[in-house]
């Protein structure tokens, strides 16, 4: 999917929300399970959820932690999954929150993976190891790389946010004493928009620290931001508009459980629907 | 397996050679894809490679992306090797190279697939989230976290060879300026030897860089190391030993393709056992 494409589909539905399915088998209730067995309850409680919320959110986000700790079955679930987005709803973006990052070879067996094998528009990758982890995906046309920047969890501030020394020797430069050395996310961002562009880098960034949105916009004015947090991690939706919204949008706002387990009964898809467009009203006040 | 079992085993066996099943199924010789099925023959080659190694190798190394890439038929492929070395090789540590990394919630689905749902001793993990991302990992008795510390591959020194500011506003401490700072890696280990302890956390430090291995036994004395890299990344297995081997050895030297795709006829198996020895051959000097 083109940046354009995301824009115009971001316009028509005045929404920049993303439905996260994170859809942990111990929490899909129980008259799915019952309905269709459990082997096959992830697909459709997704199902479900989709065709809910389809009218209102741009993106899904499938967290592969929450198939794969479910065996083969559950991995061939996320394929499902997958396959029925891109069949009913071909204009809805679908990333693999996978957050995969590994050297040359290996990362070109992820690409495959999760753009040939599986029909994914992104994948979520960490920069740890450099360009070598992103730069198989590029080669994709219309597929995005959606690289982790400042994340939405505590311990961010482990590494995330270290200054560093872009001088190997770790001397300080004349320009970083007057200006200051980078924060690591502010690093990471400065040197993988070299790797490609707005058409296929996106960033990872937090709505826990929607302050650092407007600072990191300086430095990516123009990329789409991915940004987790909203709902059970505390994360603002109006902050994070205020703060990282540009031009052409800018922003997927990611919900997970906020909105897929606002029901745990067999209304849970209403219960999700009616989520979805209470998120919606904040969306439009935006856009 | 406790840290006193891999070690007995390595003296033992007088070797800290790791088996990587990087068995992608192009290279798989067609021998075993006409025996068996495509569809099987991840397994039977990964089979056929453990018998013939099994005797000299301490453990085997799963990079998932080589299954995933396949699809749930691969997801099965790679939870059925780990299930057949478990079975019959009870002794050997067997390592998910994964590199997995995500949020608390996430992290426990991630630890759930690895060690419950398959039976791995080990998942690889990138600590760029910091601490969420390993904890859960660290919860499980007898299992391990293996961290990125400084990889293999040329693009490390994008970010793991920064030079880092430990004081989060940047200033050059006084220590800093006599002693210089850290690089991010040699800061992830200092962090992350904090989270648990030799007998849960080990570091993946590659066999290209062998002159970084003796600095880091300075950081991390005890630890094990995970070394990629020899072989078909051009690190040296001596090298390795001269520069990071411990009292307790304290290092599991992996080679995938050198050994794994030895040979490319039916006869694979024993040109992978050959390979083996030589490389014992190597490892017996050090031990």
């Amino acid at each position: 999917m083109t940046y354009k494409e995301l824009y115009n589909q971001i316009k028509k539905k005045r929404s920049f929300l993303c439905v996260g399915l994170d859809s942990d088998i111990s929490k899909i209730p129980d008259c799915v399970k019952l309905k269709f067995g459990p082997e096959n309850s992830q697909y459709e409680f997704n199902k479900a959820i989709v065709k809910a919320t389809a009218k209102y959110a741009v993106a899904y986000k499938i967290n592969t932690a929450f198939y794969e700790s479910e065996g083969a079955q559950g991995f061939e679930q996320m394929t499902l999954t997958v396959k029925y987005i891109k069949k009913y709803y071909p204009e809805i973006f679908v990333i693999a929150d996978a957050k995969r990052g590994d050297i040359g070879n290996t990362a070109e067996q992820y690409a495959k993976a999760f753009f040939e094998k599986m029909n994914f528009d992104a994948v979520t990758l960490s920069p740890y190891m450099g360009a070598d982890a992103v730069m198989p995906f590029l080669k994709y046309k219309g597929k995005w790389a959606v690289i982790l920047a400042l994340t939405s969890n505590k311990s961010a501030e482990d590494f995330e946010t270290l200054k560093v020394c872009s001088d190997p020797v770790g001397e300080t430069s004349e320009t970083e004493k007057k200006h200051g050395s980078d924060y690591l996310f502010e690093h990471v961002i400065k040197e993988s928009v070299k790797w490609g562009d707005k058409n296929n880098i996106m960033f990872v960034v937090g709505a826990t620290r929607p302050e650092k949105l407007a600072q990191i916009r300086t430095i990516a004015p123009d990329s789409f931001l991915l940004v987790p947090g909203v709902g059970a991690q505390g994360g603002n939706v109006n902050d994070v508009a205020t703060h990282g919204m540009n031009g052409s949008c800018g922003l997927l706002v990611n919900s997970s459980r906020g909105i897929i387990f606002a029901g745990c009964d067999k209304n849970f898809a209403a219960a999700a629907q009616l989520q979805k467009q209470r998120n919606l009203r904040l969306k439009c006040l935006c856009l």
